[in-house]
């Protein structure tokens, strides 16, 4: 499995991605599943990938080739001109890898699919956030759907739901994000730190550096122990129950 | 999908289950998945049920035409002398049940999977409560593991295991259950509310009306208000994150 998130916040995008890759409880890995390609002053783009490792890095690569032999009659994501067409250029990708594998050979019990998130900003245009099925159609986050899970989406999708605001600092966003995270670690053992974290500010048309967590990490284990604390002052500050009332 | 709970308190046990039930969301109906037998003061027996509807009713149809026709050879859960062998028995229609549908006939596309939360106390032993899988295994709650779910149990998750204390009364654990409840709901259409609630106070030996809470219960609209308030609060409360940390 695998948890990455993306929000779209009234300043910017902000993108969070465990690095736990399995095959098996006794196989386990790390890898990176948060990509991104710039040209500054033009065009940022990232990608964080779940489910099968192969197609993910496949499709990864390929749009990393492209975008170093310009040359190459391919379109590059560099060079397709709105964020939408970034979008299906990618689940084309996406497609055709899982086809590629899928069609004659020997079949894995293992089903090839993966699903991407998209994000980015080309200058002139507003940033966008796209959801991208194995079957290459996407969807677009919009003010009613302001972030985009994949992976093990449910543990950490009711603090999502009730704590974010579109107008929160990027700060508040990691911050709500390594909560969203910490609660899907404690309860899947194949969602696991390190943890990637990049924002993007509108209009800056430049890569931030993308950050690493650590399970050890000073910050995170003050959130995970804090939260803890918080949940349950949160949960005793609720009313009481009072079975006279039903009986 | 279904959502119920069973938890193992110091003092007791206390079973929470929602009363949807759907046919692909066009065809949405309400039926009760808590049912409760008891002979006072020798044993009281609580299931909770999740899966094909067809297969827990009859299920539970079979437990109760039994009880009901002492004459008939067939062990009875009022007969049977311990919670394990209670467990054993329910297990072993739950088997049947399934494999009389899947054998010959026409094929459903759905499975006809059920499982069961199993819970209660016979006169001279402790309480105990298990859950029952399609297969008539079952596992057992203990102090490690002190509380069951069933159905679409992750978005309720993270809050029981943060919040529940094996000392808590039942108007707690009531309370818990219906924050977990509540964020379940909000996530996942086919869980809803009526929620059927009861306690069962350890050597009492006897039933405990089971309650119905509404969706539009006045209490039960305020845990989920002020939930929604509190988780805010909570979050606001936990430290900051600080990017330059990071670079």
């Amino acid at each position: 499995m695998t948890y990455c998130v993306g929000v779209q916040l009234d300043r910017g995008l902000v993108f969070m991605s465990d690095t736990r890759t399995n095959s098996g409880v006794d196989n386990i890995s790390v890898f990176r599943k948060m990509h991104q390609w710039s040209v500054p002053g033009e065009r940022l783009i990232t990608i964080l990938s779940a489910g099968n490792l192969g197609t993910t890095q496949s499709v990864v690569s390929l749009l990393d080739e492209r975008t170093k032999v310009p040359e190459d009659r391919q379109p590059s994501i560099f060079e397709v001109p709105t964020m939408f067409q970034v979008a299906e250029l990618i689940g084309g990708l996406v497609r055709d890898s899982i086809a590629r594998h899928l069609d004659g050979g020997q079949q894995a019990e293992a089903k090839f699919n993966a699903t991407l998130i998209v994000g980015g900003q080309i200058a002139g245009m507003p940033p966008r956030l796209f959801l991208i099925y194995p079957e290459g159609n996407f969807i677009e986050a919009s003010a009613d759907t302001p972030f985009m899970q994949i992976g093990e989406t449910k543990y950490g999708r009711p603090i999502l739901l009730r704590a974010y605001d579109s107008s929160m600092s990027f700060e508040d966003a990691v911050k709500l994000l390594l909560v969203s995270f910490d609660s899907t670690i404690k309860a899947n053992l194949s969602v696991g730190a390190p943890l990637d974290v990049s924002y993007y500010e509108t209009d800056s048309l430049a890569a931030q550096p993308i950050l690493r967590i650590d399970g050890s990490d000073e910050y995170f284990s003050s959130i995970s122990e804090s939260w803890g604390d918080a949940l349950k002052r949160a949960f005793q500050s609720l009313p009481d129950f009072d079975f006279s009332k039903y009986s």
